[in-house]
């Protein structure tokens, strides 16, 4: 693809020669015919380093001796280059080794590959795309431009939303853990509820997300999750909401929108979480978090009070031996002064 | 179905007139013709706010102008009304494209579905149903009445127990983590054992259980495992445990009977676990628990310990001051005494 | 099998009668003909109580009325003994119900087992073994001498070693965690670049290990990672690695040689860790580790330290009442001195 083309493409300008890029780089690899994206001035050595054919960079940046295109946003031109220089294949049609069940109703332009199972009364909008041997359970339904990678399982009568896009090895739509003991039996509640996923979710690979008890487990538009990350039942998270690898979030929590939640933290069940919250990862969320807050910590606290509170941990070994010091000196001048005091 | 019918069902009366009752309901939706349960007197009015048609309440309650059945134990008249709700299609039968080896022995009544493959030497009981793309590997046995969702696995040699549900993506057989170092190289130390799962346990989704060196992994009667559990090879688990979500069970460790293990905890490996244990979540089990116990932190603690401690490292940041304003002061103080001394 | 014959695998000796050996033993089963490896004196009795018809022990040792095998490495004894009675059946060829697209590539002797997809141009090489209902995505390379047990998925244009072992359910080369936030959408980074392991290299069950976003998600020869380890996009794992459960490795992370990481463990973005490093299990990682330590808790401090603060954790509700007490024995004091200079 010419350098032109790109320019075009990012509504920018190029300036040079007008090379032919093969594929875009990066600050650590060198490839042949590049174009690498620099992100703010101080990378830019590193970047030529890697003898790429041409670059992008912020306005107002001048390489020499190689063609650029300046632009205003460089985040967001990386993105629109990575989309022009796509890894994936592209695949459309049913494969004759679908196995799709007579009352499915499959829209247009819709992709299901080899071995892949859809089953009764299951819907599948227009221009979605389902990898091999996913399974999509009985009355589940997925929207218009959804991509379900390899392995995926849907669960019966969950919703997959428009433009989502499910990783593979991804569980929607099994039982929520609910148990109740009776004189020492352990006796299952029924699972009868279900898994709406919003709009634009991404859901990572191995993740689980499962069926509510009567009602429905909820995703909301936009919200990303990482791979493995556990979302229980009755669970409700909002919009935008960005939660990060092996996050754990126990039954019937409430989660507001643009939330992010770092690695491996977990939520206790019922709780709820407003919007705009940053819970650090490996964090344990015990109680209700009313306010937007930077929290870390099992339990969590402030983020701020917590790293006071690391760094004052360093002496605490330390401060037992200057107490029993102090105790003991200030016993000795107590025992002198009633010495002086006789 | 008629309240009446339901009652019956629920050996309780029903007062009121007979209405039809089309599914169940919740404290937090809103559905046309539902039934809901109402645990105790202060959710009656969030349930008659969702307007069902019927409620199930203790005995005692008397709602006022609205249909009713009063039970002895509204958590089990719940899980009983479920019951009569499913949510799960009913299936029997072998699919035509299901794959099964010519060896396999099949009971009465087993549902196969599509894409599942079942090789040389297995054993599936009767009544058992193994969803969509399952593959069940050679020799493995899965008892009378148990259930696989779509996607599962299970290793070569296991056993599945009678009336069990294991989840969509779950893995049953992997090999355990074994490995010699020896000369700067890492050897892998083979494993030929196996994993026995009892009746009556449920294992979530995406969860692994790896099968033993030489003798086999064993998860008893009774017990529950939530999702992405994951369980080493050796370990033994005894009746009636619950298991949440993202623990992880490290190798020859031996669980005790009726073990409560919240989400995200881990146990080191060769523990022993007393029966009644209860493991707050992302709890790090370093020694043997000898008397049942609540346990906290890691590594853990009696919980109320823990909590204690908890509560007063909020003040350690400032204990560190008081400290050495207390330092200052003493060794004043003493100036001062050996001054007025002199 | 002889125990004759067995002595001369090991190329060793063995003493008294030439027994037939049926299967492995250990030391907390009783099982007919079985032979039991000791590693030390003190397993000696509890090996014998289990009745084995012989015994593997050091050199040195000499049990009375039993054949046995003395060696100089009981534990590489014990490895040759497992694999000379392998668990896993021997399949060769490729199942009528693969599904092998025409332009993949598949060398001599390869396995593939019913209802494993095989996509467009992938290469599988000689020997390897595909267990039933895997995917290998289109372009994606197979070593030789690897296996990847039930439903593996290999995502787009990965590339696995010879020799590799990837266990049921992971996935390799989901999409890496990648998007921007701007005028209060989020855009995703589309994840361009593939997944690169080397050889020798083992993966547990139900693992996941993004794609790199630009270049290539890297984990070195000989590397072994248990189950459910999450690796994200660009992180480069050196050789001789041990990566233990659910451990989580954040984006662009890099892990020198010989480390070994206990489960639970997560490791921040963008951190750098030094070879031979230890990472006790549940730790958090938070900064670049430069040189060889033992680090344990969030955020990790070296073992020692954090074990000196966790036993003086124990005394800090203690000593915040200590304190006061001694506050007020100051004060007193002060005052008491005052009076008296008054």
């Amino acid at each position: 693809m010419k350098l032109s083309i790109i320019a075009e493409i990012l509504n920018e300008n190029y300036y040079g020669e007008d090379v032919d890029i093969h594929r875009v780089g990066s600050l650590d690899t060198e490839y042949e015919n590049a174009i690498i994206y620099v992100e703010e001035e101080r990378y830019l050595d590193k970047a030529l380093s890697k003898n790429p054919v041409a670059i992008i960079l912020p306005h107002g940046l001048v390489p020499e001796d190689i063609p650029y295109i300046a632009v205003t946003d460089t985040k967001l031109a990386f993105i629109r280059l990575l989309e022009l220089f796509p890894m994936r294949r592209e695949y459309l049609g049913i494969d004759k080794n679908a196995h799709i069940h007579s009352s499915a109703h499959i829209g247009d332009n819709v992709t299901i590959m080899t071995g892949a199972v859809i089953m009764e009364d299951v819907e599948i909008n227009d221009n979605s795309v389902i990898y091999p041997n996913c399974t999509i359970e009985g009355g589940a339904r997925i929207g218009r431009n959804s991509t379900l990678y390899s392995g995926v399982i849907i669960g019966e009568e969950c919703v997959i939303g428009d433009y989502c896009i499910i990783h593979s090895g991804t569980v929607i739509g099994s039982d929520g853990y609910g148990f109740y003991e009776k004189d020492g039996k352990i006796i299952k509640i029924p699972q009868i509820g279900s898994v709406k996923i919003g709009n634009n979710v991404e859901v990572g690979a191995n993740c689980c997300i499962d069926r509510a008890t009567v009602d429905i487990t909820e995703i909301g538009n936009d919200t990303k999750l990482d791979n493995m990350v556990h979302i229980a039942h009755n669970v409700k998270i909002g919009e935008r909401c960005l939660i990060i690898a092996q996050t754990g979030i126990s039954g019937s929590v409430t989660i507001g929108n643009h939330v992010t939640i770092f690695g491996q933290a977990g939520i206790g069940d019922h709780i709820s979480i407003a919007d705009e919250t940053i819970i650090i990862g490996q964090s344990g969320i015990h109680n209700d978090i009313k306010k937007p807050e930077v929290l870390f910590g099992t339990p969590a606290r402030p983020h701020r009070e917590q790293q006071k509170i690391q760094a004052a941990m360093k002496y605490l070994p330390e401060l037992l031996k200057r107490m029993k010091r102090l105790e003991r000196k200030i016993r000795e001048t107590s025992d002198d002064s009633q010495d002086s005091n006789n």
